[in-house]
């Protein structure tokens, strides 16, 4: 699949590079700082104003920094109309059903921000590297996909999907950081090692994954993830352009409220 | 929309009409019940097999039969399988996702059947009887279903859909009877004379439905019910027809339970 539908290759992408880096590392920390600070703001008037929802993709091979991210772009957020989900193994009674049952559930409602650490794209990616299924049934599913997200944009769902793109040196050092700090023991698991032994497979799967469902109503930002500091910055960047597109507003005042005296 | 997207008219349709009949009331009746134990004999087999999931939807005007339909035709299949939904105005919660969000989480499990009594189709059907959308939404509301509908398609749902179809006059002497019978008067809702009044509206928006989203993966049947038993027949036997074609069995023996002894 990936020869004929995706012409676009992950490895054209600079896993160390930082485009919205100000070169200074103190200075995009600070950055991220104030940028997270700012995003807090704009999700209070998000939530007052209820025109829209927002779904938030973050996928990732193991270690690309998925919790990091929601940890430093969207960790200042208020838990009032933004919430996280965390998609594992699906259930018997998930499998019993079609895959994007259990998605459709947890998207947002008006006013709220969802954020999907990993997502239906699970869905294919692991599937299709493991070869469970068909390339035939790989394009079924991302037009599937294409149809669903389709569905939730028209409804008035902004998408928003983060592709965090680190090399494999870079995992390395942070799969072995997790083995050698005990206190990081709890996010090792001996899966991860088999996972990335088909590293490749997986850089080919991500690729086709952007190529089929990059579309005008759920665009993927594919973002170069060594540093840490630069990950946040461009998520956080994007995730405020992206609000500041949508002209948000509080509701309009009540005129009879104006003349109201709380006795 | 009707004019350009639906050459299809339900007029062309006589809701008097018996193709299924036998010319002989009471052998119909009998039928019918044949038909509905053959029909419970099926279910069995197709909750034992777990490759399908099916879905009846069941829509029609006031009157139409629908609840009259479930009892006729599934009323001997078990509850172990078989589940209706009968779909009200949404709740808040329900209005702040899109209108499929609620549909989508009472689909059919693996080896289930779920009718429902009403269904996402008053999604388009009402609002734009009353003019709360433009045609323009009316035609995206149909794309998406037939989205919608595709996605469970693909995943092992079989689709039936039921438009019973009546007459003006019929429905005027089911209505007045709910009236002139006490023990009928939980039936009526004095919004019915309303939805009367927009009988010609209701009719087009049918045929538009109709015509939008009978697909291949989800195709309509529009049955003649001013007969009662009429309806029922056709009903069941277009789902009986649907279960033989799907060559259910039970799932192959375990070899090793062959040889087991309970002690």
């Amino acid at each position: 699949m990936s020869a004929k539908a995706a012409p676009f290759k992950l490895s054209s992408i600079d896993p160390s590079a930082k485009p919205f880096s100000s070169g200074d590392k103190l200075a995009d920390k600070a950055a991220v700082e104030t940028l997270a600070t700012e995003l807090d703001q704009l999700q209070d008037l998000f939530y007052a104003d209820r025109r829209f929802k927002m779904l938030v993709v973050l996928q990732g091979t193991d270690t690309s920094g998925k919790d990091g991210t929601i940890r430093g772009v969207f960790g200042k957020m208020s838990a009032l109309g933004v919430h996280t989900v965390s998609w594992k193994a699906p259930s018997r009674e998930e499998l019993a059903h079609d895959y994007l049952w259990r998605i459709h559930q947890r998207v947002p409602a008006s006013g709220d921000i969802v954020i999907f650490n990993r997502s239906h794209y699970e869905d294919v990616l692991v599937p299709a590297v493991n070869g469970w299924i068909k390339p035939e049934q790989v394009r079924q599913r991302y037009a599937q996909i294409n149809d669903f997200e389709r569905l939730l944009s028209e409804n008035g769902t902004v998408i928003l999907k983060f592709l965090l793109h680190i090399s494999k040196d870079e995992q390395r050092e942070r799969l072995q950081a997790r083995i050698d700090d005990p206190t990081k023991h709890w996010k090792f698991e001996s899966g991860d090692i088999e996972v990335r032994k088909q590293w490749d497979a997986y850089q080919k799967a991500y690729a086709a994954a952007v190529a089929a469902t990059g579309t005008e109503w759920a665009p993927w930002t594919v973002v170069p993830a060594d540093s840490k500091t630069h990950r946040n910055l461009m998520v956080a960047t994007v995730v405020k352009r992206t609000f500041e597109s949508l002209k948000l507003r509080y509701p309009p005042g009540d005129p009879a409220l104006a003349k109201l005296k709380i006795e």
